[in-house]
């Protein structure tokens, strides 16, 4: 049996990571990690029409680049998980048709890179596909499209505001043994604080990401020591300050493990991004080329991977609705 | 090993459907099946303020049926599988969250049932939760709003084009033995035929309910009818014929088994709906209230359940891109 506490499951047979990759766009590349990507666009159409276009050529790329690194052809993957920002997650469906692999489309918002993980891991354990690919993706210019300004615009941004990656990850998963492996998952609930603003979604997301790192470690009997690293998706800066006064109050001080993939990817004092980076593809391109990289030479043993999600959509926003969060964990090993 | 063919999986341990529940608006309870819902709302608005929040109340309101139909506490259920058809899945957010249960969020567009019934019948048969939730919706106004025009514009509707759902269908799957349960699925892969037209949904899903259906016969070595019944989820008249069309192509003749819940749900002659009924509700609450009571009843033993989806939003239509399908098939079997 591998369900553990209410809401985690640890996997007898954990699926390990054949490959990752990650394709970022101008910024992201000109940013800490700019080295560590795969691939830099030199702009952000990557070669089409429109950003929407660009976005669906993040996934493809990203996904048969993480193909090609482990030497699997498409018609050897059994399934793909994949999901972006997009109304109706047009980035996914373009963008991996023509892979012509069976899809289980998702949306958990940011959160959708650890959502896809999970399910892919899931997937992987009992048997159900070897290999099977997660796929994410996000881009600057479609999701501001998407959820705030044109723009042509050039309106102003407050602080808290984060700065949407332009970028798309991809991992496969499988049974054949390898240096990383996903040894559990801690799925997440919808946690809503009432915050209604769309300029901050760290602290729309922090509760929700909260609620899942603490019931991981309830869950797994683990403390925060335990974990190398515990990697939130794109609480930015304000976000952060906030996740560490919530657990604080629940008895955890992870302030020596946590880092944040939105804190990472950027160099918030000379590339004007305020509280950090976001999007689905924040957290999928940073893990891919930032830390499993670590994994493999063994500076890093165990993290937990909890990308974050906040759940709006410009109609909810205009109907006066609050922003509520959610947040998927995967815990991942060195084998 | 449950893997079978190149593309399904048949369930060693297969789960059951524990309880379903439907919920449907005014014309849906004045048509032909309108006896057979569980709740039929007195107007479309569900007591909420707006189509968004109304369409958030089927999702609330049919998980609690359902949950109470079981006699099963929300505090049990391990996961909810949820999807809907609005930009960034606002009704399943703001109607599942009090539920405060772990959710995985999906989008398939109209296949959306389909997807939420195979990952929770994959966790449940792989020991991951029991018992899980699969929830969908769709709503009329909501969907209107999202994809064609403001209600208010009173626009001529072409007769290719489907009228969408109001209704929410909510299916709780367990180990526990009941009379129904799903003995294997079939995944189905993105299948673009060129469509551009978004008032002619049917023959945009016809190519991939052609292609998951043969898909499935071929995997399970089965012919049609080795099925009492093959019911897609929304193809309506238009569709179908095109989908009879296509399987024949491939040596199929399925027009005896063929159901399409689109088709059943509204009466075409009175009811001014065209080719038929559509979207992730019209699947759910016609399986919910109409086929597997006939199932409980051993009037129908075993069923290949197809809901069908359209992958398109009003930014990739804008843009000229083409409107693929997705269908994902589901083999419900009388224990």
């Amino acid at each position: 049996m591998s369900q553990i506490g209410t809401q985690s499951i640890q996997f007898d047979e954990a699926p390990y990571i054949l490959s990752a990759a990650s394709i970022v766009g101008k910024k992201e590349g000109e940013g800490p990690l700019g080295d560590l990507f795969d691939v830099v666009g030199g702009d952000d159409l990557f070669g089409a029409d429109n950003w929407e276009a660009a976005e669906s050529t993040l996934q493809k790329e990203a996904a048969v680049l993480a193909l090609g690194k482990a030497k699997v052809t498409k018609e050897q993957v059994r399934y793909i998980f994949a999901g972006d920002l997009l109304g109706q997650s047009i980035a996914s469906t373009f963008g991996l048709m023509d892979l012509s692999i069976p899809l289980f489309g998702l949306y958990g918002a940011c959160s959708t890179a650890g959502e896809s993980l999970s399910l892919a891991a899931m997937a992987v354990a009992a048997g159900y596909g070897d290999p099977v690919l997660a796929v994410t993706s996000s881009h600057f210019a479609s999701a501001e499209k998407q959820f705030r300004f044109p723009l042509e615009y050039a309106n102003q941004r407050p602080l808290s505001a984060t700065w949407t990656v332009t970028g798309g990850g991809a991992f496969l998963l499988g049974r054949k043994p390898g240096s990383v492996k996903i040894t559990g998952i801690t799925t997440g609930k919808v946690v809503d604080y009432g915050i209604k603003d769309s300029m901050n979604m760290g602290a729309a997301m922090a509760p929700a990401a909260c609620d899942t790192i603490y019931r991981n470690l309830v869950d797994f009997k683990r403390k925060p020591e335990d974990y190398d690293q515990i990697i939130t998706g794109d609480l930015g800066y304000v976000g952060q300050s906030i996740l560490f006064d919530l657990l604080k109050e629940k008895g955890f001080d992870i302030t020596r493990q946590h880092r944040d993939c939105g804190i990472e990817i950027y160099d918030g004092k000379t590339q004007d991004t305020h509280s950090g980076g976001s999007g689905c593809g924040c957290s999928a391109v940073t893990l891919s080329a930032c830390f499993l990289p670590q994994m493999e030479r063994g500076s890093l043993r165990r993290i937990l991977f909890v990308p974050t999600g906040a759940l709006l959509s410009t109609v909810s926003f205009h109907e006066g609705m609050t922003i509520p969060g959610i947040a998927h964990a995967v815990v991942i090993e060195r084998a």
